[in-house]
Order: structure tokens, then sequence, then C-alpha cells
């Protein structure tokens, strides 16, 4: 059974702490999708204090998009601290296979950080994975992207632990090794918002925090997404705005959702 | 008598540049926020300009979100500048509490920069206050905040010089040791917008760039912010939108609110 | 002939990656901007991967907003591989003349990069030519700025090489040396939205992505934006919105323009 709602409910009676290391383009979004899903965002990046900020957090992000070598030492830090406290760490790998330091770093952190929920869209999870066929132009996946599920197979065979790996496209997938589930909210302006892959992982983080089982997590917090996305395409049509009005509405729709109307709407198929 | 209507009208005859070391997260808002009341945001940062940048500008904000060491370097260099200069900083000290390394810093500014004005919410003062029963969750308070002016005083006895404690709350407190201000504008959707504070930090250096009463200044500022945060709440209310127009609507009502409309709907009581 | 609107339509067919070193303040909207003329956006900063980076890209973007040492070391390094693999680097000299610092490392990035645009307001080109009675506050210019096109001619006998000066005003000039335009499309509100310089910067990039006649396409990026201010500011009439709504409007307007308007309303004078 699909317990999204319930998920959502805890978030909101919670409003755990999250802390992020995430990249300087898309950071006011993420802070704004997490008081807006229900929790709290810090984004604390110092050396000097990541460790102690991330023992008060209930999740954790890492979002390798505008990286730098002390960012990059303050995400080890905060992803091995993290790790030892059995926070949740959820990576998203931006940028993976772009350039050579970037997907050297970005498998440093997979190694040291050992992240709960591993969230990309195809081509950075291929890539990642060794899947031949991707093509990734900058941050943005461009082209074939082989199949998901064998990519974030190739992953957790990488990973050798049990991360949940979850995908982001048209159709969402998100794996545990075990089960496979399938997301099919969402809309088609989605992916034209920068930053909606960031607004993704801090979302799941907001659900992770608050319920261990991450495969359940990544999934209703996807499906979440996915459905503020669908209210706010609704809340566009017939005016004349774009896609910077469609942010506005998504960042609103997340916040006015109720957790009963997401017990109804949310399209989910879980197998395994 | 309140002059805050005098001193909005006088940040739009003269707009000031108001020189921002602040947070990466909210770095657009507060500058937007800066623009929209009527002066003019500058947010240089490396060692080597900020001295001289302060030395053009009327008034500073030190904002310690996303704190590094280069960047501490960075407010300690420019406050101390500001202060041989005149020029009013403004220190809001965001997350203080919730690390070792960022109290030390913050506490380190304050002795250094000495500050015109001090902004914080309940618990970020009354931490820095040394008053008991405050609680903080990341760069949010959370739950008792022990007694404001309380908080204020100590933290005053603490600078050992007189600067204005404005703490912020549904009902805001000013203080400069012999007057105190309370201002009743505001709304409860304002605390729900990621870098609200923030704002109110660098609305307050607006204001204080034109006025040298910083008691004056800070009293006219945040009522000045509680009345467009009143403005955006009534131009939301009967439509579907949520805390993300609201931000919009709030960052258009500082641009469109005239001085004869806040001379009318402030709500201030100053005593002393 | 202005062939303004066969440059956007090649943009949105090959959806060039523009990379971008610019300031964190602005940085969102740069992105948001981008991907709304039809472009892909990227960001990456670090010293160890801005090269390969942008081999990959088909235009830069160097903006000297906040500014540090190692992020013009960035610059520096990104701009001489562009030079080098013959892409077009567009520099936004933010700040010129604010501080010794930020003059000394714009006119270093100057020589180094060679870009093929440089836009800026009259201001920052005036006083980088050294043409008296510029005076600058802040990044933002203030008061008289001389004459626009004496100030570009300057500029291109100071850099020694074919650069293309775009100067930003209530009418926008363009020159190549030999040809000059004039840009009649805009609006009063464009100037009050902060960033609006540096998303001018991120349009002429994309379109000198797909058109190596460079003056053509500083000419055409320009009077694309300022066409789509001039729809917002049509879509705000009559409503209560101010300026924050106007940069929604902006940003969904350069999704929204198509080719077939653009070669209508463009209001462009080419001489030479």
């Amino acid at each position: 059974m699909f317990q999204g709602a319930d998920i959502l409910r805890q978030v909101r009676r919670e409003r755990p702490l999250i802390h992020h290391l995430t990249n300087y383009v898309t950071m006011n979004d993420c802070a704004a999708v997490t008081a807006n899903t229900g929790a709290l965002p810090v984004m604390a990046e110092a050396e000097e204090e990541v460790e102690e900020m991330v023992v008060a957090a209930k999740a954790a992000v890492i979002n390798t998009g505008t990286l730098t070598p002390s960012r990059a030492h303050s995400m080890r830090l905060m992803g091995k601290k993290a790790r030892e406290m059995g926070i949740p760490v959820i990576f998203d790998p931006v940028g993976a296979g772009s350039t050579t330091y970037r997907t050297q770093e970005i498998k440093r952190i997979l190694t040291e950080a050992a992240p709960a929920v591993v969230k990309g869209n195809a081509a950075e999870i291929g890539l990642l994975a060794g899947v031949k066929g991707t093509v990734i132009s900058g941050v943005q996946s461009v082209g074939a992207a082989g199949n998901s599920l064998e990519a974030a197979g190739r992953l957790k065979d990488f990973l050798g632990y049990n991360a949940v790996i979850a995908i982001t496209g048209p159709v969402d997938v998100i794996t545990d090794g075990r089960r496979t589930a399938r997301v099919f909210n969402g809309h088609s302006l989605l992916p034209r918002v920068v930053g909606s892959g960031c607004m993704a992982t801090s979302i799941i983080a907001c659900f992770s925090a608050v319920e261990e089982d991450y495969f359940a997590a990544a999934t209703a917090a996807l499906s979440f997404l996915g459905l503020a996305a669908e209210r706010a395409a609704e809340a566009l049509k017939g005016t004349s705005f774009g896609p910077a009005m469609f942010k506005v509405l998504l960042i609103d729709a997340l916040f006015l959702l109720t957790p009963e109307f997401f017990a109804k709407e949310a399209k989910v198929e879980i197998r395994g």
C-alpha cells in the first residue's frame, strides 16, 4: 500500500531539519521547496561546522552543482558524519560525467558518504553506472539514456551496499533492488524549470527524514512533486503565463496540497 | 512622534548604496528588497575590495548565513572599516547558537564591527545574551525564547556599547536601552517566507542609511516590512496562491507603498 | 536586414550549452533566462573543471559581480581556453571602476580572454575606456555617462582587437567599429529589476552561440530582451503588481515570444 499521505502528514507535524550542501544556482528554490513541503532548511557549508550541523538534522542533501574543492571537502565530512549517526544522505550527482573532476569527486562522495538515496536523471545515473549510450550536455541530459532500471542495477553493483536509486524522467523509476516503483505523476513543464531536479532531491530528503523506509520515502516524494506540477499546470491553463509563473505555482502547490488529496491523486505502481 | 514616512521619503530621494555581506541562499531576495525599498544594493565579498566598497556605501549589512572563514574575514574587515568611517553596520547573526563555530564567529564580529543595530529572532538574541530556555533548530528558532526585552538588555550588557537591538516576532521589539518600540504590523505568512528575516535586515540598513537615529530607523523599517506583508496578504486573499506568490506580492508591496499610506497604517508603540 | 528571428529560431533548434561564470546574486535568474530563451545553462566554477566544461559549450559568459580571487582565476582559465577553441566569450564587467581590485581584475580578464562581446552600462564602459564624467555607485551607474559611442570607440582602442561593444541604456548602442546599431525596444521597468543587466549578457551569449556575426547576435539579443520587457509591461498594466511580478512576466515572455512576433516588433536601426 502507498503510504505517501502519512509520510507527508508526519513531515508537517515534525518539521524536521534538513541540512543541504547544494549548488548556488538553485539554493533559494531548494530552501523554499523544503519549507513549503513542511520541513526546515539549513545550508551551512563551512568545514568548521557541517558535522555539528548535520547532527542536529534528520536528513541531509548533497548536490554537486557548482562544486569546488572546499565544498567537496565539506560534503565528504558531512556525509561521513551523517552515515556514522544514521542520518540519511540524499545524493544528487549533478553533472556526473560532464568533466573528469566532477565525476571523480562524485564517485568519492558516493564511496565515503554511502548515501541512502541516489537521485539523478537517466544520463547521470547511467554514466555513473557505466552504461553506454548516455550523452550529457553540461548538467542536462540529452538524448538516449539507456534503460533506467538497468542503469540503476549497475549503479547498485558499483556502490556495493543497499542504496535506493531514483531516476527522474517522464516516468520516474525508484528501486531498492528488491522493489521497483514507477511514478506517473508529473508534467512536461517540470523539466523546463531550472532546478526542478534539485527540488526533487530536497523533497526526498524531507520525506526520508521521517520515514526510514527510504524506498517508500523517495517514491512518495517524487509522486508529491509530480502532483504539485500537475496542480501548477492546471492553474496555468488558460492564462498567458509561462515557466516562471509555473515555478511560483509549483512551490505554492507543495504548500497547498493536503495529505487527503495526495492519497487520492498519487499515481504510483510498486512491484516486488 | 513616528517619523517612518519621512525616512522612507528620504531613502527614495537619496537612493543610498547599501553594501551587503549576506548569505548565498537569500542574496537575490535581499538585493530585490533593497532596490524595491528605494536604495541601491551591492554585494562585493572579496577581502581585496570590501573596505573600499563599504566606504562608498551609506550603510552595511552583515548576515552570517552560509558563513565561511574567508567570508567571516571579509565581514570583520568591512565591519571595522565601516565603524571607523561612521557607517552604520546592521548585523543579522543568522544561526547563532546552532554550531560552536558560528557562535564564535558571531561574537568576534560583534566585538570587532560594533554594529549599530543587531537584529535577530528571540532565540538568536537570547542565545547570544546567554538567556536560558532558548532552543534553536538550524537557523530557525523553535519554542520558548525567553523574554525578548530581557534578552535585548543582556545582549546590550555583553556588547558594552550603545547598540540598538531589534527582535522580530509576532510583535517586533526594538530597544536602544532608553526607548522601547513595539511594532504590530505584520502577517503570519511572513515567517513562512524563507529569507524574510534577511529582508528585514536589508530594510533596516536602507532606513539607517538616511536616519542616524538607528532606533527610529529600525522601528520604521520593521513597521514598513510588516505593512508590506499585510498588503501582500490582502492581495492574496480569495486567490488559490500560497507563500511563493506571497513573496512576489511582498516585494512588490515594498515598491508600491507610499509614504502617505505608511504614515497612516504604521502600528507602532514607543515608550521611554 | 535584421536577422534576429532567424537567430532565435536557431537557438531553439540547437539548444546550445552556455557556460557561465557569473555572480551569486543573479545566478538563478541567468539560468532561467538562458533556459527560457531556448539554450542550456551550466555554471561550473572550480578551476579544476572550467576548461573542460567550456570546451563542451557553444558560448561562455564572464560576469564580475561578487568577484573573488579564485573565481577570477577560473574566469581567466576559462576565457583563455574559450579563446583558443574559438568559443565566443561574452563579458559583463559588473562594477568596473567601483574598486581598484575590481577594475584591475576586469582589465586582466579583458586582456587574457579577449572577449568577443563586452557589454556594460555607459558608466562601466566609459570608465574602462577612460572617458571622463562617469560616476559609479557600487555596481549601479548613476548620472552622466558621457557619449556611449565615444566610450565604445575608446574601449575598442584599449582592447586592440576587434570586439563588439554593447552599451545598455534607454536606447542600447552596439558597435563593431564598422557598423553601429541602436535598439529601441525596452521598458523603464527593466532597469528596476536587479540583474536585468546580467540577463542581457546571458541572452547575448545564447545568440552568439549560434551566430558568428557577434554584432548581429548582440543586437538581436538586446532587442529580444527589450521586446520581452515591453510584453511584460503590457501584461502588468491595469494590475496592482510591481517589479517582482514584472520579473516573472519578463522571464515568461522570453519563453513565449515567437520568432514571427520578434521579426515584426524588433525596433533596431543599423548603420554602416
